[in-house]
């Protein structure tokens, strides 16, 4: 039985993007949608992201930031002033041209981010120095026309939270972004049990519109390089576009410094590629909907389900979130679809188990089973932190043995095609890059290192200012 | 210095409706968008809507519902499949028909509201009895393409919940439909302390495509009517529509029953108008985003800056939201403005305060001034429950003297004219609803019994089954 159903899903050693697209769909996470490119977030799948959502919620807030809501319509006019920013972003925008029959005179956009409409605002919101910083994140959802979409990873339309802030100095933005990508990647470890590399974008991979780019990116089980958030010093091209201007201390008029920075529903595709086994999504305790499963066995014999619902009833109590399949599906059946679901701990009580006053453990990350005494909440509150930090820590192992030092095209050539990343000297010449990319389909995804002595991989030039850079096949 | 700030705003009492934008707008609870209909949330706005959102979406949750997410992008062929629906919202529906410079085969809608992607998606999710019911919400925005806009009443963008449930019985949705109506009415009664009258809406007022709609309608300061939310019985009116057929135990295939309900950031709007003064904002407790602010007096003297730090410390370990403003604005500035933002309660401590080891609580409601132990935090909790039993008292006491009973169109424009609601018997008939709109530009609110014998107060005519319904005019 639980064979037959681990083949609803394609192997995960030799078709992981099937593989990926199955687990989506049979772990009820999300479904296509009607209009082209988009998706249903399910109760299950969406319940994920409003994990995540609190918990990075909350340390947007113990930063700082207060969080506001600025209209999705953006006249046309408005996203035009930033040249480099609508270059980047123009081909994928969406724009609505009528309301029932009638013709708009002046086109709406819909937001693809907001630098735009925000910093439009902000000229009007900032005059002087003590208007300063301002701090604001916004919740949201973004429309990108892309040709090529995957669930989760690429859609049309997709949820976010972008924070855009503005500074009286060049060093205080700076810092600014830097702090947001240590807020991120504490996130990816600490509740998504993920760990990322994280670095500066280069200047082609980097936001259209930004000064700099830092990236994360997480290591998916088939090697691929994944960007997992983004934070962007804007330095003082919005504020010149968008003429944002603070009279500061001495009197003088200035333009203001700025950032923006953006984790979204990407972050659900990067925990299923980062955790997931040939059973299906595996998931790690802090941002599961259900912590605990609780299977009773031979539930119509005496006592079996009262046990059960005590039970749910204690975890519940002690802040574990957990419930009771008593659904009239097979035992088998159930074993199969709460491992697809990734729910971290099962636990199984039947008639046998409350006559000896037990209940089994069984761990969805390792699958090793254990036998407790029933009722007995403390092994299970120390097996599920045990869970958290186990999948970290072998996802870290996972990462570290899968990044390779490369010296040449040949050996990245070989990284690559064995599932790595590459870490790779590169003396940031854009043609390079783009070569890389042309000859292995791979990209440079972040700067690990400045001021490398060093010979280019692609060139073979040698410089004193190379960068150590990870490059990577991407989704 | 107070009266000068009290003059930024417009006379509660001869221009509530400049009062209500210049509150707004002083509060910065929200500001215009660069795109015509659009607003801004500001912080402040904002996290009033979180503290809503918060408390609405665990009631949502406690009666069983969860939380996913459809997306925004509707193909135009699915929105016309319920003619009714769609020819209620077809005017004011958005339509994308570029993207970049390329034109779109086939043009892509906004939601106005998500029936129609909902169901599409439900008739592929519901097969059997043992699928439902299905019990979703969401939290989204959503676009309508309104002529005149207000903030938070009317804009074209405005964000939601929108619950969306099938199940097997016509009963089993008609008793949803109530349930949800009932949720609504308790947070408003005890969240907001804004009381509401409620019941069925007219043939004319109902939803677009229900077969039945039931509304809270709640009364603002100047005698209007505010449509604060609605619950919609669909009947299998959308089931046909969509296709949503499931074998029932017996093994014969049925349509499904249906219902939806929402509320929106109207609320905000609804709060503003039934609880504000001619100090501006006056929020409960439960909603404030700040419940108390600490004002220091003398700043700069020694120990005020700490005692109040020390206080604020003290009020936010005892679960009470509370900040302090340490600003270089005057005193009087500071009053007036967190008067203007409405905060419950606010602590004034200066040097002499601290010498006598009190401080002097005022309250926002009711103005009224007490001076209590210092660091004593007992008195303040009861005073923020105080405040917010006595808003909901004031609050009922005032709609219960503003529903004035009327049985001619006479005494029904006196009614109106003098700023009250109007019970009256109504014959039911569409033309003199119609009529009554025509002569008097009010509206039929609720029905709030049936049954009734009596004598139409449009027509006149004589029934047995005439209702008493509210009519008055509304924002």
């Amino acid at each position: 039985m639980q064979k037959e159903f681990v083949k609803e899903v394609a192997d995960i050693n030799t078709d992981f993007p099937q593989w990926y697209t199955d687990v989506v769909k049979k772990a009820e996470l999300a479904d296509y949608g009607p209009a082209r490119g988009t998706i249903i977030f399910r109760p299950y799948g969406y319940a994920i992201w409003e994990n995540m959502q609190k918990d990075m919620d909350r340390r947007i807030k113990e930063t700082g930031h207060e969080n506001a809501y600025f209209p999705m319509l953006i006249p046309l006019s408005l996203l035009v002033k930033e040249s480099e920013h609508v270059e980047g972003f123009a081909p994928e925008v969406a724009t609505i041209t009528k309301v029932g029959n009638e013709q708009l005179a002046d086109p709406i956009v819909i937001r693809p981010t907001s630098e735009t409409v925000i910093c439009s605002m902000y000229s009007q919101w900032v005059q002087s120095y003590r208007d300063l910083p301002i701090l604001i994140n916004q919740w949201a959802n973004v429309v990108r026309w892309e040709k090529t979409t995957r669930p989760f990873l690429r859609t049309r339309e997709f949820l976010w939270q972008e924070g855009h802030t503005v500074h009286a100095t060049e060093e205080e933005a700076q810092e600014e972004t830097l702090k947001m990508l240590d807020v991120y990647i504490d996130f990816c470890k600490e509740f998504l049990a993920m760990p990322v590399i994280s670095g500066q974008k280069s200047k082609r991979e980097k936001f259209a519109g930004a000064v700099a780019t830092y990236g994360i990116e997480s290591l998916t089980l088939d090697g691929k390089s994944l960007q997992a958030g983004t934070t962007h010093f804007l330095g003082q091209n919005f504020s010149k576009a968008y003429d944002i201007k603070f009279l500061n201390k001495s009197g003088v008029l200035e333009y203001a410094w700025q950032t923006s920075w953006g984790v979204s529903t990407r972050l659900l595709g990067a925990l299923i590629m980062a955790h997931g086994d040939p059973r299906g999504l595996v998931l790690p305790p802090k941002v599961a909907p259900i912590q605990v499963i609780v299977i009773p066995i031979a539930q119509h014999k005496e006592g079996v389900s009262e046990t059960a619902q005590k039970l749910v009833a204690q975890l519940n109590k002690a802040g574990i979130r957990a419930k009771a399949d008593f659904s009239d599906q097979s035992t088998g059946w159930k074993f199969n679809q709460w491992e697809m679901k990734g729910v971290p701990l099962r636990i199984e009580v039947g008639p046998r188990d409350i006559e000896n006053n037990v209940m089994t453990l069984a761990r969805r990350d390792t699958l090793e089973k254990d036998v407790v005494a029933l009722y007995d909440i403390a092994p299970i509150k120390k097996l599920l932190k045990n869970i958290q930090s186990n999948m970290y820590t072998k996802s870290k192992k996972f990462m570290d043995s899968h990044i390779v030092k490369v010296s040449n095209m040949e050996e990245l050539k070989v990284a690559l095609d064995s599932g790595n990343m590459a870490k790779a000297i590169w003396c940031e010449n854009e043609e390079c890059e783009i070569k890389i990319k042309e000859e292995l389909q791979a990209t440079t995804r972040v700067i690990v290192k400045r001021n490398v002595k060093g010979k280019c991989i692609y060139c073979n030039e040698k410089h004193d200012d190379c960068v150590e850079v990870i490059i990577a096949r991407a989704y």
